[in-house]
């Protein structure tokens, strides 16, 4: 198992998702935004040229976190990075859908 | 960055997701199914005690799993115990989707 107990998840669809300009720009960001230091392991992704009926590959970019608990993660919510990117990059996106889990 | 590339994330809804005896008969199932040898790193969940607009927390249980490469998620896919788990199980649920990413 992943040694942390807090997972968050979170997939992005940009409104404008072919444009390279808004996808560098939105990378950057990204990448400032997970140097919070509560985050455990993270992994930044794009979809994985996978293809079968229940895949979701319609998103533009994810954001997968790793907490040690709870706790670590409410201090990222509120941490001024995190406040700061979605001050930055919210008009970037139309939509964005977040899975947060605890271990079994 | 997590080590590995591949991140695949499944979010399963059951049918009777309030029959505590469905419940743990999936949870031993996804316990025997991450003991695929490829897997690197896997995470099994269910929704944290999180609640924003954005959030989905009306799945049941999360199989987070981290492949070296798209290899070794292939391996899986067609692994008898993955294909065990989808005989035994998919009758349990509902609803599947699942979010493949690969490293920015």
């Amino acid at each position: 198992m992943l040694e942390s107990n807090f997972i968050h998840h979170v997939f992005f669809w940009l409104k404008d998702p072919d444009n390279q300009e808004v996808k560098t720009k939105f990378e950057k960001a990204l990448k400032e935004l997970v140097t919070v230091e509560t985050i455990a392991e993270k992994h930044l992704g794009t979809p994985a040229a996978t293809n079968r009926g229940v895949i979701d590959s319609s998103y533009t970019f994810s954001l997968l976190t790793v907490f040690k608990n709870k706790a670590d993660h409410d201090i990222y919510q509120e941490h001024p990075k995190h406040l700061k990117f979605i001050e930055n990059c919210a008009e970037l996106w139309d939509r964005v859908v977040v899975y947060d889990s605890e271990s079994l």
